[in-house]
C-alpha cells in the first residue's frame, strides 16, 4: 500500500534500512567479526570492531548464519554472504552441541564446551540458519538439519521434563510468552525457505497457527490492554514481580509476527488482535519524558525488580520500526505512521555510531550511550539487519513475498 | 584512634549513623517489612513501605535475622529487636529449607518453596542471625543451628561435586571471591557469637584465616594493582568477560573484612594487603566524572559485557564506607579521610529518602534514583543498617570490641 508517509519518506527511509545495511552493518560483522581462522561469528566487538571477547555465541551462530544466507536469498547472491552463513553453519554443526547432543550457549573461539543453558533457543536459531543455506544452496544435508532442529526445540518445549521449571511448579505453575514466540517465528522462517512441510505430523503452518492461538488465548490480555511475559497455565495473571513485569519491545515483537502470519492466512480477526497488541504495548511502553521504549514496564505500574528496567536496548527500537511500519502498510492508518516516525527518528539519532559504524546497543533513560560495545553474547547481526532487511522490504512493497 | 577528621565530623557523622539507624533505617523495616501474620521479613517495599511483592528472600531472613539481634546485642535490648530476629529464624527454620534440607532462595509469603538457586549463601546468612539470636537468648537450639548451617556452607564450598559450575570445568576451570569472603565474614561473625569453636575440624579462626590466606594468594593481585572477582585455580587470570570483570565494591567490603581480622590477630602483613586492596579498587571504582562508585569496570579497562555496569547501587557505598572510616581510623591517614567523606557525602546526597525514609537502592550513572524500591530479593535490612552500626562504632572507638 502507498501512502502519503510512505511516499513521503520513502528516500530517506532507504537510505537508513538499504544504504546502510549494505554499506555499514552486513559489512561490520563480516570485516570485524567472521572468525576467517576457526570458522563461525565473533560478536564480542569493541567500538572499533575490535575483538573483546573471544567466546562464542551459539545463538549467533545461527542468527548469524541466518542474516547472511538470508541476505543472499533475499537481496543479492553475493558469494561472500554465503561464504560467512557456511561458516556458521558448519561451525554449528562440527563444535557447538554439548555431549547429548542438545547445543550448548557459548563455545570457546575454537569449539570448547563452556556454557549448556536448560532453554532450547540455541536450536531454534540453528534451524532458521540451517534452513537459510538450504535455500541459498540446495544441499539437502541442511535441510535435514533445519528439521532436525525445530523437531528438537518442539520436544523440548511440548514433552514435560526437558526443560527444569525455575520456580518450583507445585507452589506456582507457570507458562511463557518466549517460548510461543520462537516457535511461530522459527515455523514462518523454515516455511519460507522449505515450504509447508511436516514436523513431527504437523505442518509448519499449523505450528505456527498453534503458536498464535497460545499467544492470543494465555498472553493477550484486552481487559488490562496489556501482552503478558508469563502468565499461569490458564493464563491467568500472576500477581508477583515476574508475573506483572511487561517487557514492551518483546511483545510487540510478537505483534508483528502474528502480523504476518495473519497477512499471509488471511486471517483477519488475527491482525486486528495484533495490531492491538502493538497498540497496548506501544502505549505502556513508549517513555513520555524522554522517548524511546522502556525495556521493562510493571502491569500496574508498580516499581519492577530488575533496576536496569528504565534503559533503552537496541533490539526493542529494531522490532518496534518493523511493527510500526508494517502496520501502516497493512491500515494506511496514519496514527502508525506517528509511531513509526516517533520510533524511527529517535533511535536514528541516538543509536548510530556516526564514527565507527554500527549501532551502540544499550542507552540510559535519557539516551546516552552506557558502553562502547558493538557486540557480546546477546548483541550482534541479527535484529538490527533483519529490521533494515525487513523495512527496506515493506518500503518496496515485496515483504509478503520475500517472507511467505 | 582520634584524628583531626573524626574530631571535626563526629557529631555529623553520628548524626547520619545512629540517629538515622535508630529513628528511621530499624524502624522502617519494623513497621513495614515484618510480618506480622506468617512470620518473617518481607522485603519488597515501595517507597512509602507499601508490599509491592509478597515473596520473601530466604538470604534476607538470615540478613534481617542477623540485624536485629546483633542490634539487640551491640546496642540496647530492646524486645521489638529481639521479637524480630526471633520472627525471621524461626520463620528460616520452619520454612525455608527444600527436599534435601538445602535452603531455598525465594518462598512464598507463608513459606511454600518457589526457587532453590546452587549457591550456599542462604546458608551462611542463616549461620550469622542463628548465632546471633544464641548470643541474644542463650537458648542452645540456635547455637547448634548455627554450627550446623556453617558446616553446610563449609561442605558445600569445599566438597567438589556439590555445586555445579556455569562453565563446563574441563573447558575453564575457575574460583570466584564470594564465597571466600563469605567464608572468613560468617566465622568472624559466628566468632563474635559463639566463641572460637570447632567446626568440622578447625576453629572459626582457623576457617577464617584460611579464608584469608586464600584472598590474598588467588585473588589480590600487585602487579596489576588490582582484587579479581574470578581466576583460575592456579590464580592467573582469565582473560574473557567475566575473568577481566572488577567489582569494585565487592572487593572494597573483602578489605575490610580482611583489615577486621587484621586487627584483632595483630597481622601487620594482613593488615597493609588489606589497606592496599581499597587503595586499588578506590582507585578502579570511583567515578571521577560523576563520584560515586561504579559497578563493574574491566581490569584492562575495556567495555564490560553486563549493559548496566555504569550504575551507582546503595551497598558498594556503604561498604567503601566502613572500608574508609575503618582504614583511617587504623592508619590515621588523612587520604583515608579524604576518601571517607567522598563517599559518605556524595552518598549522603543521593541516596536517602527526605520524604519517606530509607534509601533508594539503584541511582543511574549521574546519580538519580532510577527506582522507588526500598528493598527487592537483594536490598532490605543487612548493608545499610550493618554500615550505619559498624561506622558509629568506629567512631566511638569501639568496633573492635563489639565485633571480636
Amino acid at each position: 500500500m502507498s501512502t502519503p508517509y510512505l511516499r513521503e519518506r520513502r528516500d530517506e527511509l532507504l537510505r537508513d534500512y538499504r544504504d546502510a545495511l549494505l554499506r555499514d552493518v552486513a559489512p561490520f560483522w563480516l570485516r570485524f567479526g567472521l572468525d576467517r581462522e576457526h570458522g563461525g561469528m565473533l560478536t564480542a566487538l569493541g567500538r572499533r570492531g575490535e575483538v573483546i571477547d573471544t567466546d562464542k555465541s551459539v545463538w549467533f551462530q545461527g542468527r548469524a548464519g541466518w542474516t547472511y544466507a538470508t541476505l543472499f536469498r533475499r537481496v543479492e547472491r553475493r558469494p561472500e554472504w554465503l561464504d560467512a552463513a557456511l561458516s556458521c553453519v558448519r561451525f554449528l554443526r562440527d563444535h557447538c552441541a554439548g555431549p547429548s547432543g542438545k547445543l550448548l550457549f557459548t563455545v570457546t573461539r575454537d569449539g570448547k564446551p563452556l556454557r549448556m543453558r536448560r532453554y532450547v533457543f540455541s536450536e531454534s536459531f540453528a534451524a532458521i540458519a540451517y534452513a537459510a543455506v538450504h535455500a541459498a544452496t540446495g544441499e539437502a544435508e541442511w535441510r535435514e538439519r533445519a528439521l532436525g532442529a525445530f523437531a528438537t526445540f518442539l520436544r523440548y518445549q511440548h514433552e514435560p521434563g526437558h526443560i527444569a521449571p525455575k520456580v518450583e511448579p507445585t507452589t506456582r505453575p507457570s507458562v511463557g510468552l518466549s517460548p510461543w514466540m520462537i516457535q511461530l517465528v522459527t515455523a514462518q522462517d523454515l516455511r519460507e525457505c522449505l515450504g509447508d512441510v511436516e514436523v513431527l505430523g504437523r505442518t509448519l503452518t499449523q505450528w505456527a497457527k498453534a503458536a498464535c492461538d497460545a499467544i492470543v488465548r494465555l498472553f493477550v490480555k484486552p481487559d488490562l490492554r496489556a501482552v503478558m511475559e508469563q502468565v499461569a497455565p490458564d493464563g491467568s495473571v500472576i500477581d508477583h514481580f515476574d508475573g506483572r513485569l511487561l517487557n514492551p519491545g518483546h511483545a510487540i515483537e510478537a505483534a508483528w509476527f502474528l502480523l504476518r502470519e495473519a497477512r499471509r492466512s488471511g486471517d483477519a480477526a488475527l491482525a486486528t488482535t495484533s495490531l492491538q497488541m502493538l497498540d497496548w504495548m506501544w502505549e505502556r511502553g513508549w517513555d513520555r519524558e524522554h522517548g524511546g521504549l522502556l525495556y521493562f514496564t510493571d502491569l500496574h505500574g508498580k516499581p519492577v525488580q530488575e533496576y536496569w528496567a528504565h534503559m533503552k536496548f537496541w533490539w526493542p527500537h529494531n522490532e518496534a520500526m518493523i511493527a510500526t511500519l508494517l502496520a501502516h502498510a497493512h491500515t494506511g492508518d496514519p496514527r502508525y505512521a506517528e509511531m513509526h516516525r516517533a520510533v524511527h527518528d529517535w533511535s536514528r539519532a541516538r543509536f548510530p555510531d556516526r564514527e565507527h559504524g554500527e549501532w551502540f546497543g544499550y542507552l540510559d533513560r535519557q539516551g546516552r550511550p552506557t558502553t562502547e560495545l558493538k557486540g557480546n553474547m546477546w548483541k550482534g547481526p541479527f535484529h538490527l539487519p533483519r529490521q533494515q532487511l525487513v523495512c527496506w522490504e515493506i518500503l518496496e512493497g515485496r515483504f509478503d513475498a520475500t517472507s511467505a
